[in-house]
């Protein structure tokens, strides 16, 4: 017989969560490694902080599941209530725990620091709880058990939450025999949605192994498959056998798989062939180089961008023809494959890279409108150059087209393949 | 007449958001949105794509609060349930809309395309619901009135929920003679929280007229004033009095207020002062030129950038000495400071800044562990330079650099006005 899997709830505290100052991602990634031990999260709860208002939600949360995870809301500034708001709750007292002040003592020393009085608040604990030791920050996670469930108390700062996620809760929460669910995540750029699905027809092959979500977004179009069954090699088992049907449809529209990135696999292509790459941005304005440069090891292939926004710049950077730029625009097809071709010689790589395009909202005219963008790619195939419209604000063109363009350097890649 | 609801709360509706594929914007904005109203927010919910939840959800939500907006699940893919469960709910059919009909054919002529036959669905509104007209996008915005109490669907799109909250919702809610809350974030960057409140002095001047909040944040610490009063008058006179003790205490840390950018207002001053910039990244890899060019009418002032990841790079494009990256390894300040002056003088700009640095997790020595990072900035004023000593991983010491050499631009400016 299977165990019955628990159900779990997550309660986000803090003012800075519930106006949207910081964002929320400790319950993204909290739902997604519980899932991957079956657990279910169905909901969470945001609420500032506010006794009453938490004390209400995790009443309510304990209603209908069997723990709850509660994050924020343990520092040590004076808007920070939760230890307070847990000892009511359970009718608890705080008391001071000698081993988490050693452990504080040793941060600051770490640091070089003496130990600031106010930073002893966090050695303060209630004593019904069970400390979950924190060696990534001051603030140790607790726990709560009773009449069978259990609530944990985690930091709001993403990196120590995770850090007792997977020191302690992971641990205690993991039951053999139980359904495992696994996603796995096919992600797509270039094509609407709707002419997406057109090419990969209907969904129900699909949902012989697995749940099937489409997800779009600027960027592209993911899809998203959901498998169940009682262990990672069944689950698995199942997701390839979703993804190859998928790749049999709509293979050179998947860029990446899961975590990986459109950046990160080009550089893992460059790496391999020992090849290297030069880009020259105008409208994007270092967002492509940004995100090669997010990987580390791009020093390997990445040589150089340049990021040539004046047209003095096209010209002594690049060395593009001021005739062509009077001729046709510096938004144009001539000046996009001249900026690349430029910054391929220039720097000696073997591919160049280059965008030009109007990111708006100024500069647009009827027959260059905001959104319009010439993109290049050249090689020892020659070069290549699309023309793409886009639509949105400043900030949209500039990822689309950054996007874009690393998009139409993996189309250019995978014919060299 | 109905009374105007005074307490609300958000419900969100995706699969993708409750396992954070997707950052939920919607909650904070539409929460400050309907503060200035003087309509308290006190929680959010999410829940995923799943009837059951969603009802219950709705219920309890129902059981707090006078008005509930629900975001997201409204589009055309059979994952969108929302439609459905509201007609579940509130015991309602789908009915076509001719105006949402006519609406959708009108969005799709705009873009020279005939409408697809799944759009169509979008015109299908429940027959108990008040039409919310949505003319950023396909999918309409619900009202449901019931008991008193408003139910509100809008969809997840970030756009087109806030055109819907400003057309209707807020004058819905709006409701002359409630206490208004306002916010105020000053922004600082440069000095850690515990020696920036050390600066400030103690917090009981200022609670006076306002609450106080400290957020951190990688890239700084935001100081949150949050004021109450009749009017809008009277909170910013609050706010006001608040920002003027602050500024006598810290001003020189603040550079930028609520929504401003450091980019934002560099960009400001450079354009009133007929001033030019270029610059040169190493180890940020265009995410200073990204940063800088997110600003609209940025090519006034912004005149090129350099990503010189190769050392060939940094002697050919800035005239970088050999030598001096021969003696002195490429992360130095001599190096730093030959990048800023290089740029400058290539561009023939008013200022040049340079940042050279090894973002990790490779690359570091003990000598020149990862995080290391010099920044110079140079104009007529002659060339300063930094050290810095960063500790993260390498997407945040990237972020963590463009923040300090933007700021030290500003220190530096600071001096010529």
């Amino acid at each position: 017989m299977q165990p019955t899997p628990c159900r779990s709830e997550i309660l986000t505290i803090g003012n800075e969560i519930i106006t949207g100052l910081v964002a929320d991602t400790n319950s993204g990634v909290i739902t997604r490694r519980l899932e991957t031990l079956g657990i279910s999260v169905k909901r969470h709860v945001s609420v500032g902080d506010d006794a009453d208002e938490i004390i209400d939600a995790l009443k309510q949360a304990l209603e209908r599941v069997d723990c709850v995870i509660l994050t924020g809301g343990l520092g040590p500034t004076h808007d920070d209530i939760t230890k307070q708001v847990l000892c009511r709750f359970f009718n608890s007292k705080l008391v001071t725990d000698a081993k988490v002040r050693r452990r504080i003592d040793l941060i600051f020393q770490s640091r070089g620091k003496e130990t600031p009085e106010a930073a002893y608040t966090q050695a303060e604990v209630p004593e019904k709880a069970t400390i979950l030791h924190n060696s990534k920050g001051t603030a140790p996670g607790l726990l709560f058990e009773k009449n069978g469930k259990r609530v944990y108390s985690l930091p709001g700062v993403p990196h120590e939450a995770e850090h007792l996620l997977e020191t302690y809760i992971v641990p205690h929460l993991e039951k053999p025999g139980t359904l495992k669910t696994e996603h796995r995540i096919l992600k797509t750029t270039g094509m609407p949605e709707s002419i997406l699905w057109q090419e990969i027809g209907p969904v129900a092959p699909f949902e012989e192994h697995v749940k099937v979500a489409s997800l779009p977004s600027l960027l592209g179009v993911r899809i998203r498959f959901t498998a169940t069954g009682k262990d990672l090699k069944e689950t698995s088992a199942k997701l390839d056998a979703a993804e190859k049907l998928l790749r049999r449809k709509i293979d050179h529209h998947i860029f990446a798989v899961d975590d990986e990135t459109l950046e990160g696999n080009l550089g893992e292509w460059l790496k391999k062939n020992k090849k290297t790459l030069a880009i020259a941005e105008s409208c994007t304005g270092g967002l492509i180089g940004h995100r090669l440069t997010n990987i580390s090891g791009s020093s390997d292939y990445f040589l150089e961008g340049a990021v040539t926004y004046s047209n003095e710049a096209k010209q002594n950077r690049l060395g593009v023809d001021p005739a062509l730029i009077e001729t046709h625009g510096a938004v144009s097809e001539p000046v996009a494959k001249a900026m690349a071709e430029g910054i391929r010689q220039k720097s000696g790589s073997d591919f160049g890279l280059a965008v030009t395009g109007i990111a708006g909202p100024t500069g647009g005219s009827p027959e260059k409108p905001v959104g319009l963008t010439f993109i290049a790619v050249t090689g020892a195939q020659g070069t290549r150059c699309e023309q793409f419209r886009f639509h949105q604000d400043r900030i949209r063109n500039k990822e689309r087209a950054a996007q874009a363009a690393l998009n139409l350097l993996r189309l250019y890649l995978l014919n060299e393949s």
